[in-house]
């Protein structure tokens, strides 16, 4: 069965206060794209997508080359939303009706093989597989100038890679974009899908503000 | 007006899976707990309280000893949940009607002097003042085996020091115990009252899993 690792990298330095987009900031020498990139690389008969701003698509060549990593995969250009990279990918490449498509965040370079493996083996049984981890804050809700406290046993914070039938997927991304799609397993629900959780892991973080960057660095030394 | 911070310390080692009770943990060769401490000691004019469990109260006393610590604070033994560990704080200690009392989380070392004064100063003007900041992930409500995205910009993730007006953190710890108590903020608004937040810091974590004592090195080092 073919299986296919979407890995959307289309974040500005916004939130991180930098000119270099998060994506190409480096832990341990390497830009985090890189080591997301080989998360994947590791993981046995996954071909790797990578889409990326178009401006930013020679950057990531001249990675590869400096790095000299000799994995092929495939660059395509992304959207200007998240939605339109996810679309404008599953619209360019040659997919099997059967194949599973793993979306990945370009920012979040510590899945596992093992969650990567597992999240396609749940997928393929149950249509999709999405991880995610129990809070450990007190969660609060926000109405307005109120808030009040809600059940955290009852929610979960969800991780990337999210795997999908791709006949699934296609027909989600053939909708309308909705400012409520935060993820792909929230594209797949408004068609209707049930979503399938599985145990996410707690260094799986996505790299967003600065102190993110420390706990990458930490991470990468420790584990 | 008297101030007082109630720091809560009585968890076990369970989710760290150590002997040792998760408070008593070293980051940079000191035990989470003093690191929590000298946040608080740094802060003008705050009476410090450490509730343990009875059986710890000898090794933070070893700890203080060791480390030479010079700071005036009082130990209060707790209660089998951190409920009965505050009640017990603020019944046992003398408090003038009109005193702010913070209660912080035992592993959670790292909130600022700024943080901790802003949460005073709100508390003064509001009645209380609560901690919180933005998810980064998105958010699954969980429904049985079901589960449904929400929107993630109507939650915040509560931190502490949580401040409080003692004569309504001392009403509102004269209510029975319920479950649903995860926090003083819960406590309280239970009898009604609104809760006023401010935002929190990304640093502020609690230290609960093995991976955040990675990341809680990595602060050290970093910042």
């Amino acid at each position: 069965m073919q299986k296919i690792a979407i890995i959307v990298a289309g974040g500005s330095g916004k939130r991180m206060g930098t000119e270099t987009p998060k994506q190409f900031l480096h832990i341990a020498g390497k830009p985090i794209l890189l080591h997301t990139f080989m998360q994947f690389a590791a993981v046995s008969d996954v071909e790797i997508v990578v889409v990326l701003p178009q401006e930013h698509i020679s950057l990531w060549q001249t990675i590869i080359n400096q790095f000299k990593v000799d994995i092929k995969h495939q660059v395509i250009a992304g959207g200007a939303e998240r939605f339109y990279s996810v679309k404008n990918a599953i619209g360019s490449l040659m997919i099997e009706n059967e194949a599973l498509i793993a979306i990945h965040d370009g920012v979040r370079p510590f899945a596992s093989k093992a969650l990567i493996e597992r999240c396609f083996k749940i997928a393929a049984t149950y249509g999709n597989c999405v991880p995610a981890i129990a809070l450990k804050d007190s969660l609060r809700k926000i109405d307005g100038e109120k808030s009040m406290i809600v059940n955290r046993d009852k929610y979960k914070l969800v991780q990337t890679p999210q795997v999908f039938k791709f006949t699934h997927l296609n027909a989600a991304y053939n909708q309308a974009f909705n400012t409520a799609f935060t993820d792909d397993a929230s594209v797949l629900e408004a068609q209707k899908e049930t979503i399938h959780l599985t145990e996410g892991e707690d260094i799986n973080i996505k790299i967003t503000s600065p102190s993110d960057l420390v706990f990458a660095e930490a991470i990468l030394h420790a584990f």
